[in-house]
C-alpha cells in the first residue's frame, strides 16, 4: 500500500475568528478546516453518484496532532487528503495540514478521521456499493505518520 | 496506575448551535465541550497557585471516539477527567462525556487530549514544579479505553 | 405599554472559546448567547403547547448596542427577556445582557430580535393561536433603550 | 451623498458548519460572514497604513435583516460594503450580503454594523488620522435601505 501519486489536495480558507483568546487559529478549529476539506473532497470523489454525504457518513474518531501554530492570513491553508483504509463499515481519512507551496514550507497538524457509512432515512449502518469502494481505492495512501505512538 | 477513586466531574452546558444540519451534537463541537470542561477543571486543580492555563499549557494532541449520537437538551452533559500520564513535558487527560445519573447512562465520547507545558511570556516549553506535578498525580487514572486501536 | 414586572430571566454560561483575539467575547458571540436564552425562554413560555421553536420561529431581525467589554469567567452572564411587541406575522423581543447580582452592576449588551411565525413541514408563514399570542402578551413591556437613534 | 460608483466586493466563502439543525446557514453566522468581509476590507482599505484592525478598531452595534434562507454550497457568497456615515469617534458600515452574478439574483440579507476607532495599547479612544478619514470617505455611500424602520 503506497501514498497515492496524488493526495486530493483542498484550499481551505481561514476566519479570523479561527483564532482563539491566545491569537492562534484553535485546536478545536482544526477540525472544522478538515471538515470542510471532507465536505468538498467527498463530493467530489463521487461525483456522478448519489452524494456520499447526504446518504451518507458519520464520523466515528478522529486523531489529530499539532506540528505548529498557525496564525489568521488571508492566504488559504492547504490540506492534503487521502484514504488510509477501506474496509465494510466505513473508512479511514489521513490529512495534512499545510502552507500553499506559495507561502512557506510549515505543516501544522496531521489527522486521520473513521468515518462509518450510514443510511439516515433508515437510521442504520449500510454498506457501500462495489462502485463507491473502488472509487475510494483509488484514492489510498499510507498510513498517517503520527510522531504520537503510545496509547 | 489505577483510575482514581473519583474522577474529576464537570457539567458542561449544551447550546443549541452545537447542532449541525443532521440535528445532532456536531462531532467538532463535541471537542469544545471537552476544552470547556478543562477550563474549569485545571483551575480547581491548581487553585492558589499561578494559573496553568495562563502561564500556561499547549494543546498537543488529541484523539476522539463518538459512542452515540447526541441531541440538544437543556440539561449539561457530564465530563468525568482524569490524568492518564505525567511527564517531563507535559501531561494527557483522558475523558468520558456521558448523561448524568439523573439523564441517562449513556455514553457519548471517550477522548484524549495531550498537553504540553509552555511559557507563553518567553515563548518557550517549560518544566512544572514538584508541587504542580504532585496535583497532577492527584488525578492520575488509567488509560482510556479506546475500541480502534489499530493505526 | 410597560415593561413586565418580571422581565424573564435566563442565566447563559459563557465559553472559554467565546473570546477572540482581542481576549474579549466576540460580538458575534454576543448573539449567540442570546440564542440560547431565546430557546430556553420560548420553550417555558409556551410549555404543554407544541413547541413554537419545532413549528417554528424563524429570525428576521437582530440589531445590537455593546455596552461594555465581556471576558470569560465561570460565571454565566444573566439575560434579562421580553415580548417588546406582538403583531400578526410575528413578534419583537427585547434583551439585556448584565451580570448577576453577585457578579457585578455591568451591562453589556442591549439588543432586539425580529421572529416570525413559520411552518416548516409546510414552509409558509403561519398565524399563532389566541393562546399562543396570550401567552406573548403576558411578558410584553417596553421597548428597548438604544443609545444609537440615527438611520 | 450617493453610494459609491464601485461598492467593495469580497467573496466570503461558506463553510458547512454554518448551517444549523434547521439546515440554513444559521443567522448568527451571517455575522460571522459579515465580519470575515470587514477584516478583509479594512486590511486593503488602510493599505500601507498601520493595520486599522490591529490598532484598532471596536463594533459598537450590528443591525441586520435577513431577506431569503440560505444553504451550504461551495460557492461563496457574495458581500459588497460600503462606509455610510465617517464621525468623529467612528464610523458606519453598510453590507449587502448576496449571491454572486454566475449562481443567482437572490439577497440574503442586508445588515450596518458600527465602529468605533480605539487604542488598543492605551486601552482608551482615539481619534483617526486626516489620512485614515480621506481614505474611508472614499468608501461613503447610502444608508442600508432597511425595511424594518420601526423602534
Amino acid at each position: 500500500m503506497s501514498e497515492p501519486a496524488q493526495p486530493y489536495r483542498v484550499e481551505v480558507p481561514l476566519r479570523w475568528s479561527d483564532m482563539d483568546a491566545y491569537g492562534h487559529v484553535n485546536n478545536v478549529q482544526f477540525l472544522r478546516l478538515l471538515e470542510d476539506a471532507r465536505v468538498v473532497g467527498i463530493r467530489e470523489w463521487f461525483v456522478g453518484r448519489p452524494s456520499m454525504l447526504d446518504e451518507g457518513i458519520v464520523v466515528s474518531r478522529h486523531a489529530i496532532e499539532y506540528r505548529a501554530p498557525l496564525t489568521y492570513r488571508p492566504a488559504p491553508v492547504e490540506v492534503d487528503m487521502w484514504v488510509t483504509k477501506v474496509h465494510g463499515a466505513g473508512f479511514d481519512l489521513g490529512y495534512v495540514v499545510r502552507d500553499p507551496a506559495s507561502v512557506g514550507e510549515a505543516v501544522y497538524a496531521v489527522a486521520e478521521t473513521g468515518l462509518a457509512y450510514y443510511d439516515f432515512a433508515a437510521a442504520t449502518p449500510r454498506r457501500l456499493t462495489a462502485d463507491d469502494r473502488a472509487a475510494l481505492r483509488s484514492h489510498l495512501g499510507e498510513p498517517v505518520s503520527f510522531r504520537w505512538s503510545g496509547r
